[in-house]
């Protein structure tokens, strides 16, 4: 059997489950820290295994530059690379590659492209992407795209997006089926409702194990999102997983999650942990500010992790001034509990039939003076 | 009762034994990782301890730029901030200042120095440096001294060791004897026997819970310091922890502790270990060389880290070349487990009474082709 979903629960649009995969069950809503380059950047995978993560992301772009597909599949797979035991879902290398401005050739067919590393010229097709999410041992294949840029006109918009319902066909016939794996495909139309609903139509009539909404967080604005995702996603089958690509700050992952969605990735926790900024139950934090260096208090009363239980916002803040790996490590253990919680918070709550009222003290306890 | 360490057994002058503190007991000989600035670079505490360290250093010179003595004791003393609860030793700041050249300027009082963080001008006097440990909440102090230059004309070094014997005697009297807490004296002279001899005979005549021996390290070469130590260490009391200052490589520590040394600190472990380095059972490594890429192996197959458990060299490869953080910290990791592993071989071999098989065995190993 593929990679299935299982629906637990539902409270509004909001929706608790189980995924089933090659790799064990995950429960939804989900966020997946994301490791790029094969590792969730500063954190061990027990550091990340800690924080109830139970799915990951890998880059199909930046693990085919180094250390290659190919590589990967001789050292075991990206499972046994990482010391990942959990499920994996890889990206297609379309977001990436379409980042490249100037560095990049699109035709009918797919991208060439250089590397960012040292200039040599790569290519990704629909058959290339899956290929190597194969060698890499995906447990969630996503399709090969073109994130459509914003903004972008009808015209543009209509015209990216098929070409990606015509990869996702590509996508989906070069994908092997395999016992608890699965193919997603990736709803694109940019905020156009109609171009949105041609692209849901067309990716269920190929049919995938999981459904994926993109060329969102791409600077239209969160209430933007949140009406795309309004008029999107209550097309899509309702016994497939919902996957937001790329998203977000917390408030989005709430807002998301009360409009259906049921994964979640983005590499704003990582980041924004070595950049020296919290996400914590009682809003943002920037722990360089020099307000913190005496204070002897948690980052977050409310955390159960190391940074929070075992020491004070006033050494976080001297291990940043003194640019000590330490500092970005424990922020960013941090901020993946904090993520963890969050979507397990929110879970109970569906199930409990109380998603509302979690999300308004949610909210309430992000406007808390800290 | 003061800092106090027993004798357990001797082979040879190799000694294993007990030290007992505020912070609980650590078993000699022992290697302490170096916490510079209130971490030990790349590593949690829970990771320090999980290597089988009993017992770190923190440094003076920098915890008194940041956040400042100070605001340590405010925030509960080094060992809370820092969330370790064993021991912690913390040198003087005179080896930092000392080699401050051309930021500082050495009277017979003491030294006023600039900050390299901020050009901020400080002084450190035998009294300061020993109030900043007592604020710090050092379990062993170390006497304030001038870290003799290398190489130094005897007449030179005469002077320089008989300034640090005087600020070792206002040392004693300014450091405030506390329950499992102790001071110890410096042994210096450069490579002069008679001058060590004559440090010694200063030192004891003062009395010390410990006696370390500086002034090595700086560039005379493994054979010229074990020379050193080997009429030095024979001096110094029976009864009495020696520390050797600074040292080193494993076959460093192999070497003194074959002359009766029972403490040791390096910040080598952790620096290669950021460089790409890795000591392992089967000698050094480094793991930014291309030969390592498809190596699917452990770095040390007697291991038992996460780093040689979980990854293979080929990984860590790939972390180094992608300059990822887990790179540094799954090496940083490995070297301080290989290094309290080394520590905890010789002491067992000690107490067997097969101390020079054992180091016959251990330098073999460091020669097996990896």
């Amino acid at each position: 059997m593929t990679l299935s979903w299982r629906r637990l629960g539902q409270d509004g649009a909001a929706r608790a489950g189980v995924l089933s995969t090659a790799h064990g069950e995950v429960e939804t809503p989900v966020f997946m820290p994301v490791g790029t380059a094969g590792t969730v950047k500063g954190m061990t995978a027990d550091a990340v295994r800690a924080t109830g993560a139970r799915m990951i992301l890998g880059n199909t772009y930046h693990l085919m530059l180094r250390p290659t597909a190919e590589r990967v599949a001789r050292l075991g797979g990206l499972h046994r690379m990482v010391d990942w035991h959990g499920p994996i879902l890889t990206d297609s290398g379309g977001f990436q590659v379409m980042s490249l401005a100037g560095l990049r050739k699109l035709d009918a067919d797919g991208v060439t492209f250089q590397s960012h590393v040292d200039g040599s010229k790569h290519r990704l097709t629909p058959e290339r992407s899956v290929e190597i999410q194969h060698l890499l041992g995906a447990d969630v294949t996503m399709c090969f795209d073109e994130c459509t840029p914003y903004p972008a006109t009808h015209e543009q918009a209509a015209s990216s997006m098929r070409l990606s319902m015509r990869w996702a066909e590509r996508s989906r016939r070069a994908f092997v089926p395999r016992e608890g794996h699965g193919l997603f495909g990736i709803v694109q139309g940019s905020t156009y409702d109609d171009l949105r609903a041609e692209s849901v139509a067309s990716l269920t009539a190929i049919g995938f194990e999981g459904y994926a909404v993109g060329g969102l967080a791409v600077g239209e604005g969160q209430a933007e999102m949140l009406r795309v995702l309004g008029v999107t996603v209550p097309l899509l089958p309702q016994d497939k997983p919902r996957y937001l690509m790329g998203v977000g700050m917390p408030s989005d992952l709430l807002r998301s999650v009360r409009h259906g969605i049921d994964m979640f990735d983005c590499v704003i926790p990582t980041r924004s942990g070595r950049m020296g900024r919290a996400y914590t139950s009682r809003g943002n934090l920037n722990l360089r500010n020099a307000r913190h260096a005496d204070d002897g208090g948690p980052l977050d009363p409310d955390c159960g992790c190391p940074a929070c239980t075992r020491h004070s916002r006033a050494y976080i803040h001297h291990l940043l001034k003194c640019e000590e790996m330490l500092g970005p490590m424990l922020l960013t253990w941090h901020n993946i509990q904090y993520y963890q919680d969050l979507m397990a918070r929110m879970r109970r709550a569906i199930l409990a039939g109380r998603f509302e009222d979690e999300a308004a003290a949610i909210e309430q306890g992000w406007e808390t003076p800290t």
